[in-house]
């Protein structure tokens, strides 16, 4: 985040500028006063800090400070200070089992402009679907440029595991792929390319990440409270995977690869999994399990298949009710297992999942509580707000947010 | 660790006395020269901080600087600093299932005295026992002081959950204990104290850890290198702990109850767990569900029953290899869950687990193989050198840490 030789009034400008950002952010249009109370600076000094961040157009100033603010500061007497919404903005895409789909993101948390295209993962060439999401990309950042947006970063969520500081999934298995390179893919359609080469996507920095982990990231960054500090957060598109947050860091793993929950095992002697191993979790409440249990077909469009199990459900079918039960059920052993290694405060349900939170809940929360050995209530289940969008969201957010955490890359 | 209120100097000078500890720690006997190179000060920088340290006698200075060292700092040509070993030290105790321990560590990390005593833990009242380990810290710390040091702190490990940042054990089934404050059962002998009242141990500042978490924080302190710092400690005396080390700190969780993987499910549907749950690891891989399936007594000397298992192991009993191996599995099941949450770079098999090792490890080997969704090579499984000492011997060094990290607590 930080030059190599820069020197220490560069990093001290640098950390305060974003400490003004993100106070503002934290507490919605407010005063310079408001600011240096907040943060124990004095005003003279916030006020410069703030002078920069309106000139490099990353605050703007509105009419008034809101009923009951403390005063502005020197010299601008009753204006409130608001990040802007016509400066920067983050890009963030997400590459799913059956679709890709891209947003862009202000830097007030707004989304501004999005577009989402069907297209098969499993059944396409990685080159080609990289070649599809950079057309996409290319669309969003169009649009955003029409809104005065200037796009700064690209993150990008995939289905998959993605080495550590890299660009490269390792390893994706519901979409068939192992070690592709996003941002070579990206920067070069290849052979197929025949398409002009759009040349915003190769300029802006990429950041590509595991699907789970923009989720948490998004429920951290975006759940209003709703979320404590320390968390797991279970994601479910056609796999399951999860993020675990600590004192509201995201926990990578030594090569990135911690969070599949998904391969944590059930029942040691159940069904053979596509990782090698036999009676993980996917086998019991991953998507193809739960739809087979229910009896629906698994072979065609997924959100058709999902939404026939929801209305099963609904009405009562107890074929679909018993498939959400024993997904529950399994969902609950192997976070049980989860929560006794890491006692969190909460385990939020998120991705494809939330919305069958009411039939998954039950057998879940009773394995849940039989199972945690620390004495107490066992942590809060929270049923995600963003549900399947959250990646998506959590992509935009990280793209956007290295803005407020690094002003200076902005600035220069 | 620093006093509000402290002033900026105070601080600076604070970690960069506790950087040169660190340093010549971390290098042996070292010149002034070294220190500084290693630490990017100047050698007046350095030769300040150190005349410091050797006046409040935390280093002492030897003969000559190591063949090959580089030169002596200002003034002092061809002297070698090092650690004290007459200075501070710090206590360590462990309040096991049928025993106590407590030992006494220098700045160099040398014990220096030690004492053990046989008692039933399960069979007595905590404050009895407690009244018993205030009589052997006594004992040792008259000892450490006839040797020439000074006990600064007293780190205690216990088996059972310790809530975070307090003295108080909320559970330890193995003992029987629930919410047991040590601070003030060591402080107050209450109406059992029969025995004059030492003055020492009231007077220490008290620390107080899961024997799992300690033992972990041993590897990493003491594994001279064999274990990475992303590292999952699997730690047994009568009940099986973990402790979870990442980027080098261990993880407490939101309450400090991480670490408990005897209760991660291995067979949902297994023998009901004394935590409420079934099928749990200690289930099948504990003490007393060892000795069982190897047709062995759970009712005698835990010593000689884990002796007689090892000796009818390496005999090549079948009963008790097969105990063994169903153990080794059991483990490897609940171990590749958590390898697959958390990816770290080892698994360390440590406690008295560690002794069975040749036993326990194909089996363990096999399912975490098998198990581990990630690409590439499973995890390195190592066995502690430390084996059941480490909970003690990290005790001891936590509490002489506090010097090295903070050295003005001790200087004054």
């Amino acid at each position: 985040m930080t030059g190599h030789g820069a020197s220490p009034q560069r990093e001290m400008r640098r950390r305060n500028l974003s400490r003004v950002l993100h106070a503002v952010a934290e507490q919605g249009p407010c005063s310079r006063a408001a600011v240096a109370a907040r943060l124990g600076l004095t005003r003279t000094a916030v006020s410069t800090l703030v002078e920069e961040l309106l000139r490099g157009g990353l605050l703007t100033e509105q009419g008034t400070t809101p009923p009951g603010g403390a005063g502005g500061g020197p010299g601008r007497p009753g204006t409130a200070l608001a990040l802007t919404d016509a400066g920067p903005c983050g890009l963030g895409a997400e590459i799913g089992v059956d679709h890709l789909a891209v947003c862009a993101v202000d830097p007030r948390g707004q989304v501004r402009t999005r577009a989402r295209l069907e297209s098969d993962g499993r059944g396409s060439a990685p080159e080609l679907v990289l070649t599809r999401l950079r057309t996409l990309v290319d669309e969003v950042a169009q649009q955003a440029r029409g809104l005065g947006l200037r796009p700064v970063r690209l993150a990008v969520a995939v289905p998959g595991l993605v080495a550590r500081g890299t660009t490269t999934v390792v390893r994706a298995p519901n979409l068939g792929w192992s070690d592709t390179d996003i941002a070579s893919a990206l920067a070069d359609p290849g052979e197929r390319g025949t398409i002009e080469t759009p040349p915003l996507v190769e300029a802006l920095p990429l950041l590509v990440d595991n699907e789970a982990n923009l989720g948490a990231l998004a429920e951290l960054w975006l759940g209003s409270g709703r979320v404590p500090r320390d968390f797991v957060h279970v994601s479910a598109e056609v796999g399951i995977g999860a993020a675990v947050v600590l004192s509201g860091e995201l926990l990578r793993g030594a090569r990135g690869f911690a969070g599949e929950l998904g391969h944590v095992p059930v029942r040691p002697d159940g069904p053979r999994c596509g990782c090698g191993g036999r009676g993980c979790l996917e086998q019991y409440a991953g998507e193809v399990a739960l739809l087979r249990a229910a009896g629906l077909r698994t072979d065609g469009a997924r959100d058709d298949a999902l939404t026939a199990l929801a209305e099963r459900a609904g009405a009562g079918d107890t074929r679909a009710r018993d498939a959400l039960e024993e997904a529950g059920t399994a969902l609950g052993v192997a976070l049980a297992g989860t929560v006794n290694l890491l006692d969190p405060r909460a385990v939020v349900l998120g991705g494809a999942l939330a919305r069958f939170a009411t039939w998954l809940l039950p057998a879940l929360e009773r394995e849940l509580r039989e199972r945690t050995a620390a004495p107490g209530v066992p942590p809060a289940l929270v049923i995600s707000g963003l549900g399947a969008e959250g990646p998506l969201l959590g992509a935009a957010h990280a793209a956007v947010r290295v803005v407020l955490d690094d002003p200076l890359s902005y600035l220069g």
